[in-house]
Parts: C-alpha cells; sequence; structure tokens
C-alpha cells in the first residue's frame, strides 16, 4: 500500500490507503450539518475542509450534505478525487494542512451517505434460493425455472433504506398461522434479517439505454453492506402473486462507508460456473468477470453465526445492472442494487436466519443458552466484511448494525 | 359552482372553479424553466406570478419547479391555498392582476408536476385480478387467497415514471415462447397497458407510523390518472417468485393534472360490499368510506375500447395507505400510490388488452378493421376520467395518453 504519514494507522488496517470508502458524519459542534467523509484508519477526513485547505477544485464536488453529487459527476471525476486523495494522506509535505481536517472517528455520527433513487433487491445466491425453495415449496423444484437464465430481482422501498444504528421496530401485520383458515393481525413472529451486498450507482443512462455488461464501472460508484430485514411470516402470507411487500418494507439498513469500486480490483474473482447457457447479453464468459471476493461475517448479540463469501454469488454485478435496464429502464444517480441474501453452500454460510434455523425447525443455541429460531426484540445483528487488496492488504467494509425494538400497538 | 369571471369558461367545463388542479409547465420563452400552474377551462395560471401579483403569502410555497414544496405543506396549507386560488378566479376585483397571469393551454409544455419518492402499484380490482388469475393460472382459484383480505402491492419504479405524451419504446427483454424450454432475447411481443388511478402522498410520516383509514385526506394531496405500462411476455417469465420486474419498470405515464382531493367530495361513494370480513385495521363499514366515482374512458387512437369505473374497486385508497404503513414503513413527500388496473364486470369495462383481447385468443377489431390482440408500434393509447363535482358539474382529470415507438436494437 503506499505509505502514509499517519504515524497510528496499523500496516494492516481495512482502512488504509488502498481503500479511502466514503461516508457522511457530523460531529456534535455542527450535528445539524452532514459533511462528506473519507475514513482512514480510525479517523475520518474531513473531505471538502481538506480540499479547500489544499486548494484543491473537487471541492465544489466534496462539500455537500451527501455524496449524491460526487456520485453523479462520474467514474473520471471519482478517480481524480481518489488519486487526490491518495495524495493527501501519504504526501509529507501536506501533513500540515491535511492533518487538522482528520476527526477520531469516535467523535462522529454517522449519516446515510446518499439519497437513495430507486432500490432494487437480487436474488442471485444459488445456495439461499435453493434453501429458501425447499422451504417453502417443498413439493416442487427448488428453483423456479427461470432463476438460472436470468437475475430474478423486485424493487424495494427506498423511502425506508436507513443507515447503520438506526434501530429496526418489529413490524405490525397480517400473517396466517400454520393450520389457520385466514389471517391475523400482530407483531411480526418471524423476523429475520438478510446478509447482503449492495452497489451504488453514481452515473444516470436515459430512458431506453441498455448498460452492457462491461459498463459496470462506469455506472457503479461503489459498494456497501446491506441488511434486507425480513418479515417472513408476513412475506410469506402476502407474496402471491406480486412479491414481498411489507414483509420487506419497514427496513433495509445499509452500512455508512460506501467502498470504491476502485478499492476493489484484487477482490475480483470469477463466478462459479453456470450450469445453463445464458443468453449473450447476460455471458461474461468472454469478459473480465465481476465476482468479487468479500468475505462476511454475521454475529448476533455479538456472536458470529455465519460467514458466508461473495464470490459463491452466481450473479454478478455486472449482469444484475445489465439485467436490470435490458428493458431501457433508466439509472438515476443514488440508485441501490442489493445482491440478495448472500449464502454459501455450508450450514455456517447460511446468510438468514430462516436458512440458519431451517425455518425454525432447528434453532441456533448462542453462547449464553438461549436459543433463536428468529430475531427476537434486543437482539442485534451485526454484518461485516473485508476483501483482499493490493498485496497482503484488506479492505474494510465496516458494519451494516441494528437492534431490534418491540413492536408499537 | 363559484362563478368565474372568465367569460369564455363553458358552463359544463370539467375544469371549472370547482377543480382548480394543479401541474407544472413552461412557455417557450422560458423553456427550461418549469412553474406550478393552476388549469381552469382551456387556460393555465401561473400560480406563483398570481400569488405574487395578488400579495399572497403562499408564494413560497408556488414559487418551484415542481409541486413538491406545496405538497410537504400539508392539509391546512393545501386549504389555504385552494381557498385563495377560488377567491383568485371568481373575484371580479382581482381579475386585472389575475388575468395576465393565465397562459393558453396549447401555449404551454406540461412536465412531471412532481418528483417521485417511492411508487407502489396494488392489485384492487376483483374484476381484473379474477380475470388475470382465470388466464395466467387456469388450474387453480383465480383469487389468490390472501386476496380478499389485503390489498396487494407491490413497489415499482420510480425512476421510470413519466409525463403523459412521453413516447414509450418498446422493452427488449427475456420471454419464453408457449411451449418453449427456454426464453429467447427480444423485443416484447405482448406489449400492454393498464388503465389505473394514482394517488399522491404530500404529508409525509416517521418511521413506525401508522396511517388510519381516517387520516386519507391528511396524507394523500390528489389523484392523478396513471397508465401502468407492461411487457405481458416479459413479466410472465420473471414473475414468480418476486413479483413483476422488467415486465412494468421500462415506463409508468401519469397524467399532467394532479386533482385535488378536495375537489372529489361529491365523488366519494360507498365501495362495493365484501363478502369477506376485513381486520379491524382495514374495515371501513364504521367510517364514510373512500370509493371514488370516477367514470375512465381508454381509447386506442382515438378510439375508445373502454369505460371501467373506479367506484367499482374492491379496495379504496385508504385501505391501500393504511395497509401501505401498516408496518410502520414512511411516507415521504411524493410517494405515488396506483389503484391497480380498474376493470368492471363487463367486457367494455376491461382495462388492459390482456382481458379486452382474452389473452390474445380475442382480438379487439378497431373501425380501421385492423385487430388488436396486443399494443403495436404506432399505437396511442389514452385514459381520460371525470368526477362528478358539486350540483351538476364535472370535475375533469385531462389525459394520460402515450405512443408505441419500435424497439432499439
Amino acid at each position: 500500500m503506499p505509505a502514509t504519514w499517519l504515524e497510528d494507522l496499523p500496516e494492516d488496517s481495512p482502512f488504509g490507503p488502498d481503500n479511502l470508502p466514503y461516508g457522511c458524519f457530523t460531529t456534535d459542534d455542527a450535528p445539524t450539518s452532514p459533511r462528506v467523509g473519507i475514513r482512514i484508519g480510525d479517523r475520518v477526513l474531513d473531505a471538502a475542509a481538506c480540499a479547500r485547505a489544499v486548494g484543491d477544485p473537487h471541492v465544489e464536488l466534496l462539500d455537500h450534505p451527501t455524496l449524491n453529487p460526487l456520485l453523479a459527476a462520474g467514474p473520471a471525476a471519482w478517480r481524480a478525487v481518489r488519486a487526490a486523495v491518495t495524495t493527501w494522506v501519504t504526501d509529507p509535505g501536506l501533513r500540515p494542512v491535511v492533518q487538522p481536517c482528520l476527526v477520531p472517528l469516535d467523535r462522529v455520527r454517522l449519516h446515510l451517505p446518499f439519497e437513495v433513487a430507486d432500490y432494487v433487491d437480487f436474488y442471485s445466491s444459488e445456495h439461499h434460493a435453493t434453501n429458501v425453495g425447499r422451504m417453502f415449496r417443498p413439493d416442487s423444484d427448488p428453483l423456479p425455472a427461470n432463476w438460472k437464465h436470468l437475475p430474478i430481482g423486485y424493487h424495494g422501498r427506498a423511502g425506508t433504506v436507513v443507515v447503520s444504528g438506526t434501530p429496526v421496530v418489529r413490524p405490525m401485520g397480517q400473517r396466517r398461522a400454520p393450520g389457520s383458515a385466514g389471517p391475523s393481525y400482530g407483531a411480526c413472529l418471524r423476523l429475520d434479517f438478510e446478509a447482503e451486498v449492495g452497489f451504488v450507482v453514481g452515473t444516470p443512462t436515459a430512458l431506453g439505454e441498455r448498460v452492457p455488461l462491461s459498463a459496470l464501472a462506469e455506472h457503479v460508484f461503489g459498494v456497501c453492506l446491506v441488511n434486507d430485514w425480513s418479515a417472513r411470516d408476513i412475506q410469506s402470507w402476502e407474496y402471491v402473486p406480486l412479491g414481498p411487500f411489507l414483509g420487506k418494507s419497514f427496513a433495509t439498513s445499509v452500512s455508512p462507508w460506501i467502498v470504491p469500486l476502485d478499492a476493489l480490483q484484487a477482490a475480483r474473482t470469477a463466478p462459479p460456473a453456470r450450469d445453463v447457457e445464458l443468453l449473450p447479453y447476460l455471458d461474461d464468459s468472454g469478459e473480465q468477470p465481476w465476482g468479487l471476493d468479500l468475505r462476511l461475517t454475521v454475529s448476533l448479540n455479538g456472536h458470529p453465526i455465519s460467514r458466508p463469501r461473495f464470490a459463491d454469488m452466481y450473479y454478478t454485478p455486472a449482469q444484475q445492472l445489465t439485467h436490470m435496464t435490458v428493458n431501457g429502464a433508466r439509472l438515476r444517480t443514488g440508485d441501490l442494487f442489493a445482491s440478495g441474501t448472500v449464502s454459501g453452500p455450508d450450514r455456517e454460510q447460511r446468510g438468514s436466519m430462516l436458512e440458519l434455523s431451517w425455518s425454525g425447525r432447528e434453532p441456533l443455541v448462542l453462547p449464553d443458552g438461549t436459543e433463536r429460531a428468529f430475531l427476537e426484540d434486543g437482539d442485534e445483528l451485526t454484518v461485516t466484511a473485508w476483501a483482499p487488496g493490493p498485496g497482503s492488504s484488506r479492505i474494510g467494509f465496516g458494519e451494516v448494525t441494528g437492534r431490534v425494538l418491540p413492536a408499537r400497538d
């Protein structure tokens, strides 16, 4: 990694100068004025203040309460800003002007880093889709007929995307008890998480434009972690025939740091072999594919319960973006698309309680001796991840975390 | 209706002083500066210019390129602005200052009148859902088990909501021919419309808040017409298990005039009798219900092909709003929710080509002798509507129209 003048930054920090993720923060002295920050080690660089101090012209992209103006500026600007920031934290000559712009991480509050335009959620883990199919539709093929031909996805609620740390109130709603003729109304009884990876769109497209597989990096600015909170009982009663609605729309949490796609070059990897030939627009066999070697850890109340690997995903984010726009649907700055639950082939790689407890039939036993089929009030669910960086470095994603609060009558 | 000083406004105009719908327009002399306009007869009142000329303090809510600031201001402000506008067009003493703010309708260009936050589409016509069920799932009950217990809905793509008049390019995508093992790629072969009614949310809610049935008018600013363009072949291949995605996301057209909910008091009517008891949170039997007597006309290339009645909808917009927020999902200013296809019990009341041609098996014959199973390139599809106003007056909705352009290779 490039040498930095920050003396207390450990060599193996997942937030070294190879990463430099973007977020938005406030400090106690200006609690209502979010600013763009760049994480390095356990500090946050006030990006606009630093650009101004250094005399960098990109200050106009950075001096905003969200990342949206930077996102909209496109890949040439993203690269230029990243190069500038790298210089700021590595050029010892700049230290006197840059150092005053660093704020300790424990003195900032982190906010939703971008205004979400449309939110799309995919369903691209073969292991997850197979597990769900086995549980929900035991009498048919676990994978629907379309699954190996396209990345299945649906639109979620952009207005309830919240930043990590936001408490999640257990939703009320309709659900039908097994064996019951009709539904009843009450608090969700099968509250779940889904560990996912999210992709943040910067460069928009015009209505009618299609994005080819090769253009992911022209449109996607960066990557975050996503917890797609799910009310399984509400979802299973409502989802035929138009898909999940209230079972998902109460909250979707995202990690506060957006890792630039450029920081993930060393993490690129081949996706799993596809056993069904894809139509040409989705066929990435002639491309350098966009599989990504991200290692996720899911913890419940601080205890790791799963370690899914993003490299196991059947469809890549490039395929998802291409599919999402093949009908001419336009992209907007701030669009977020998530991978779908990341589950691996092994039991300890499952990315949801539904799978970990096999629909509640095999509850998890936590170190405190309690059992969990689904999430209980007070539970705190956290997803972290890292990816290989250049050399032996690691690229950290931080965490997406949230605590379950009781339902409100 | 209150008497207006506009001399050339016909007594029976559907855009008389009982209506006063809001939109956003530009004129040739300022083509890049949309302004809020209020339609009266065949004129558009430049709202901010008029407020300024009259010395009305609401100018700050009106002097914007979209309706969003007015939407966000809430029902007391909506009523105050409506009362002020009514005075402007009825008080002869104001004529000298108001008249210069009127622009002929044929000299304006109309724009999307609000920034769409989340877009939700319901499925609340029993006749439509039954027809679709019979065609798509002939071996099971036409209505899913949940249908009479909740208004089924899903999130659509907010970024492709376009204003009436925007051409619609036939989408490309995956579809599977009947009898085929796998999908092929190409232009949609079963392009359809869906005639719907849309509700525009003004007042937001906090995360966790539920909106009761009685509070529709506290949150919904007004009503428009919606054409939920649908690619039936793409949709039927993709929609299991997570619902419609690319089959709907290429375009959704809305009419340019938002009719204030306050203009529809005389159109309120009882919804059809429900034959399954609703859970208390959806039971509107103790309320003045929000069924609405809107009469729609669907025309294909100028020829009326259907006359659905919104009064036939099984669920009201109040029930849809209550259901959409029962899980604590927050509302944002600019949220749009649509009713779902409006179809009646009779053949000539069906709100989609899918139903009118019975999935293509009974093509429509147009006056020019051509047949239509689905929409062809060059076809222009228009939905208009009116509702009863006070006395014998009519409240017009104008139209949502769009022409189909050929697919782009």
